[in-house]
């Protein structure tokens, strides 16, 4: 279950409860109006206002205390007015846990440059009439993938959907360069960036109605960049730090450039590593003081047959699991494993049935709050 | 929640409460081994061993007391040797209630005619390829729409399948004929499907298991065929009767032809009216005493945002639910009502997140199951 906290509005506050003497890995909570969430802790990612497959029901039961709603797709799907009139996302969605929503701009420029992978891949490509249709000082032009109208989202306007959405974690509006870009627009990007979220951080401050917002520190993979961000957004009164832009081509580029880049964070504040959540990538990241992980990870790879297990990933569509009258695994206690067995899981799957899908996505996701339980233990005995 | 029985295996029985003075319906209960089902009752339709989108759980704790898989489907994935390694349905399900299954037979003929409502709206053609390739006395040859291999499904094949999968109620292969066919030869057909029945009830007399069998009365829309059917199938140690094969291009043709059939049939016995399960024709079919309805029209229905109200049917895009707080419906207890607003669901359905289709089953099938339920009551006060 989700611990809920008294009173309505309570003020965003982190308080580390141990740190590692073997890294620089550390247990916390981060207190929010809406809950207390554990770190390090998964954040499940619920685009338009839910995650695929698995209702708040399910998400509060398995204790999963924070959830990453898109602010574009909302924007576009019901949009804000509707969301403003039913009182904010929690009120509307009816989620009783902590939210944490995006500006907005990530959709806006994966649209106009592919996602990073796609680009990374060499799949991406800029695409044309819809998307990014200019970048100015002021924002960003986009086209509505809709209806195809013209709509400006600047560090303002993103703000004020958010304080709309009334999401416990805000994020200021960035420009995401492409991965592939030269070190002098990546520096000009940079200072725009820094510039657009001291413009979101300005909005913010005029009515914090209990909301927190985190920076997003830049600078790709180019080290001095991120130092020089980490160095420039520090000086701002953010309530946490969250990693983002382009973290690398491989795990490891990515590991060297947040060893570099953490140092340049304040040790009392929470930090959010972006869109990463894989299992490898936790591991190698939580020993460096990374304290959230956002990633759709788990839930995709459970409707793609992937389960995750204390002994490794386990492939539904293995012939092995057949007849197999185990659960995904043994002495899990998920909603799942304590009712279905891997034969009758594969079939429906195999299937396409959709209860399928909300199957494995529950056993999965729950699978990533005992995992965080286990790392938070891990961290207080200093294995880790 | 679903009412069992104790002990592993009872003797199907089924036991007239109450007869309404103001038509022939009746309030009854079946007992199964696996428990009792309270008629007039809704069946829901898993197909593939699991109602679409919502999980037995569910179906348990709604009381949705029994279930139609198609036997055929099963047979084609996982097939048979899976089932039958695990124990039977029940055991590989996880499902707790009683279960109905079909004989595979009408399955096979709607791939080589196309469904009655295709066929009826026009827009069924015999295909080739797959589907019937040969109707002898043995049975039916057909090719099976996973590998294109040659199967023989023949009364005896398809009862012993039915044995392996350890359902409640099981159905003798019969012959569809299609619903434009000349009187001859659905003489001959129904002759054929006496002659199958038959085999097949021998077949099931052999291992009872606590198993029930249904006959299936045939006849299309002929009164004088209807009639001819009942008076065979009743002379035989039957334990229920299933209307089936095409049952009217109307409703008013089907309800002239339930009332010259039923009359033919034995009164202590239950009658379930195969794959009709729309709200009109419950209405109208209850006062006729039949007792047991199969449908996936609930389900199928929600999916497509067509919900079920005491106060009519409510469509889900409707812009007048866009803002609304209100539950599916006010009073209504089911898990949906109690947790989401129209507004929220209208979002969830428009995004098509995989949770509408859960959450909307949800309510639709416990309308379903609350429904029969006033039926129940309003049969006992004779009211209809």
């Amino acid at each position: 279950m989700i611990e809920l906290l008294q009173g309505s509005v309570c003020p965003f506050r982190f308080e580390v409860l141990h740190r590692s003497s073997r890294s620089k890995a550390r247990v916390g909570r981060i207190y929010t109006s809406h809950g207390i969430i554990d770190t390090p802790g998964f954040v499940a990612v619920g685009t338009n206002g839910a995650i695929k497959g698995v209702d708040h029901h399910f998400t509060n039961e398995m204790g999963l205390q924070l959830m990453f709603c898109n602010t574009y797709h909302l924007l576009v799907q019901p949009g804000l007015d509707v969301i403003r009139k039913r009182g904010g996302l929690h009120h509307w969605t009816g989620r009783k846990g902590p939210l944490i929503t995006d500006s907005g701009g990530f959709q806006i420029f994966s649209l106009a440059y592919g996602s990073v992978t796609s680009e990374l891949k060499s799949r991406g490509h800029k695409k044309t009439g819809t998307g990014v249709l200019k970048i100015t000082e002021e924002g960003v032009l986009f086209r509505s993938y809709r209806d195809g109208s013209p709509l400006l989202l600047t560090p303002e306007s993103s703000v004020l959907a958010q304080k709309v959405l009334q999401s416990d974690i805000i994020i200021p509006l960035d420009e995401l360069p492409p991965y592939h870009t030269d070190t002098q627009s990546l520096r000009e990007s940079l200072e725009r960036t820094h510039r657009w979220e001291k413009r979101s951080l300005d909005e913010h401050l005029k009515q914090i109605n209990g909301q927190a917002m985190y920076a997003v520190v830049h600078g790709g993979v180019d080290h001095a960049l991120r130092e020089k961000s980490a160095k420039v957004l520090r000086e701002l009164p953010f309530d946490g730090f969250a990693i983002g832009g382009s973290v690398g081509k491989t795990r490891q580029e990515m590991i060297e450039m947040l060893m570099h880049t953490l140092d340049f964070l304040p040790e009392f504040l929470p930090r959010h590593l972006l869109g990463v959540g894989d299992l490898p990538s936790l591991q190698a990241c939580i020993p460096l003081g990374l304290d959230t992980f956002d990633s759709s990870y788990p839930t995709k790879a459970a409707r793609h047959g992937y389960l995750f297990t204390q002994q490794g990933a386990l492939k539904l569509k293995s012939t092995q699991v057949r007849l197999s009258e185990k659960p995904i695994e043994e002495g899990c206690n998920c909603f799942t494993c304590q009712r279905y067995t891997l034969s009758y899981l594969q079939h429906l799957w195999k299937a396409k049935e959709l209860t399928s899908y909300t199957l494995l996505s529950l056993h999965n996701l729950h699978f990533m709050v005992t995992l965080m339980e286990r790392y938070r233990k891990a961290i207080f005995d200093n294995q880790i």
